[in-house]
């Protein structure tokens, strides 16, 4: 299979009883996937990234949370409004969006 | 933050419309969360390992699926079973399961 080269992980409180409660969820985490896969789409990244919905990390009080696999780059507080950033800055031209990170 | 030296990431089929339907649910993926978890609480690997529940990874003929990050080691056809000896072979003893490891 064709690894992901960058893989993003983003909060939707999902938890593993079926039920979506939860700081992630309530602050917009599914608008964030949502603008993820739109970005993505347009820029025709579909080969370079993939975007996967998660149960909670645990920081909740950080939230909405982000995190990019294989470099291990956790992004807090992230809006729909800041996923277009992310994309053009991290994935087009491999630079983080550092008042972003929790570092 | 501590990030983790191995985070695991299992797909429980979670949907971000709140529905748990798919491959990797039917077939125990919610088990295998829960496994990992217990092995990890037993063998207090809770500094090391994090254990995240996720959404579809997209090879659902592959699944159950585990990715292990850092890394980007993926696993299918993954057992409850299965998960004492993930977590003895490569989170104590850094040795990836290779039989279960999608190449």
């Amino acid at each position: 299979m064709q690894k992901p080269q960058y893989h993003v992980f983003v909060c939707t409180s999902s938890r593993i009883n079926g039920q979506q409660k939860g700081y992630c969820f309530s602050k917009e985490g599914v608008d964030i996937v949502q603008r993820f896969m739109e970005e993505v789409d347009e820029r025709a990244l579909q080969d370079t990234v993939m975007i996967t919905n998660t149960g909670c990390f645990g920081i909740c009080s950080s939230g909405p949370i982000v995190v990019v696999y294989p470099e291990g780059v956790w992004y807090k507080e992230v809006t729909p409004d800041d996923v277009a950033e992310i994309v053009e800055s991290h994935f087009e031209n491999g630079q983080k969006v550092e008042r972003l990170e929790i570092k």
